[in-house]
């Protein structure tokens, strides 16, 4: 029998350079909201999701026929843009067929800093066991990364890594101190998700910008089953329930 | 009244430049073992401590008067010196009256890495107490430095950043993810600090080496009430019992 691969956690992008990454799939968590938002997005129809770094980068798509221009910097909606980094932004319609550039502080920085691994996938609540499935079935060696604050530790994103431990841990070798505590705090944190993500700084800026039901949204589990995955500096839909196994595992004791 | 100062926790190192620490004071943990085993060198009676990075630089002081030199890479004495990083190794007299040079993987790098701060103390479980009345009493904005593992997050460390808050928050302003995680990760371990510190790889890594003895002596809580300092780069004894309030806090809640 083959070695399991193995599963590792990267707590913020300021720690990835000690991360070989090369031959592993990498999944970006940025739950509160930039992965969030890409899901929904690609969920509802949008042709792919372009991370960009830079607000000029996202302003160079400006006026080109089919491009939608997004993004928030701390927290904020960026001037002269189409749309901010709501998830309810990119509901009803806007953006089928259309090809989504997005731009926010921490979320699309991970993305594009992951661009040498072998393959990056995306992941929130939203489309967590779709995701979970995805990384076992493709059974190679894999980091979560969490986007962070500015290169900080969050709690919201690191609760969330816990989680995909918690539900894949008999797939893969799991050997470090970093998914050992956040598979702790998820489990703390279960039972009364909201409550503890409260506790989080993003959550107070988040708050203070009045988008308190974007946070609501963005815990709500298993709502769609895309894979974003990245191809050619795009995301793109990558997998969808028929191609998996039709079972989930559902986040059944988890705290909607 | 004026605003409480503030408490922060670095997680490791490699984060270390994301916080300004000119004005502030720096605390440094390294739990297994370094900052312990200085700890009992100071206790002990050594005139001083002083922090090197490099072997090379360590074995700059060989055949000096009055000088030990000691350290560890991954764990192991360096061949060449009187002794490795153990604690053990430091009692029954040998140091008293010399000085120490040591160097460690992890956290020796750290006290260096802070020595633009305003002021550099280390701490283990054995001077718990001493350590946590002196930053109350100096009321000074405090960052509390993780060693980590070659700029990894490791377990140990964090949640020794996490007794500390818990202990002292009443006194700081606390406002960052890092110490609610650390924080949630101590209360989670307090009752069986062993059994949760068995789980870290750098515990894995020194029962390999055969020392398990090393880890129980240094989860030890107020054994001495010496607080180390680093001044013009040595670590002396900064403050005794006498000079605090004699009350201590005592970990009665921590499983010894």
């Amino acid at each position: 029998m083959p070695d399991k691969a193995t599963l590792e956690v990267c707590l913020t992008p300021g720690l990835l350079p000690l991360y070989p990454i090369e031959e592993k799939v990498v999944v970006v968590i940025d739950v509160l909201r930039a992965t969030t938002t890409m899901c929904v997005a690609i969920d509802q129809g949008a042709n792919a999701v372009i991370p960009v770094e830079t607000i000029e980068e996202c302003l160079s798509y400006k006026n080109r026929e089919g491009y939608i221009l997004a993004g928030e910097r701390n927290g904020r909606k960026v001037e002269g843009f189409d749309f901010g980094n709501s998830p309810f932004e990119f509901m009803n319609g806007v953006v089928k067929g259309k090809t989504l550039v997005l731009t926010t502080t921490n979320g699309t920085r991970a993305i594009k800093m992951s661009e040498h691994s072998h393959q990056v996938v995306i992941v929130g609540f939203l489309n967590f066991s779709a995701l979970t499935k995805w990384i076992v079935s493709e059974g190679k060696d894999t980091l979560l990364l969490c986007s962070g604050w500015r290169n900080k530790f969050n709690l919201e994103d690191t609760i969330f890594a816990g989680a995909i431990i918690y539900h894949t841990k008999e797939h893969f070798l799991i050997d470090s101190d970093s998914a050992f505590a956040a598979e702790k705090l998820y489990i703390n944190s279960r039972r009364n998700m909201m409550h503890y993500v409260k506790q989080s700084s993003h959550y107070r800026r988040l708050a203070h910008l009045g988008v308190v039901n974007d946070v609501k949204y963005c815990l709500r589990p298993d709502l769609t089953d895309v894979v974003p995955v990245l191809k050619d500096g795009a995301l793109v839909r990558g997998s969808t329930k028929e191609d998996l196994d039709s079972e989930f595992f559902v986040l059944k004791d988890f705290d909607k």
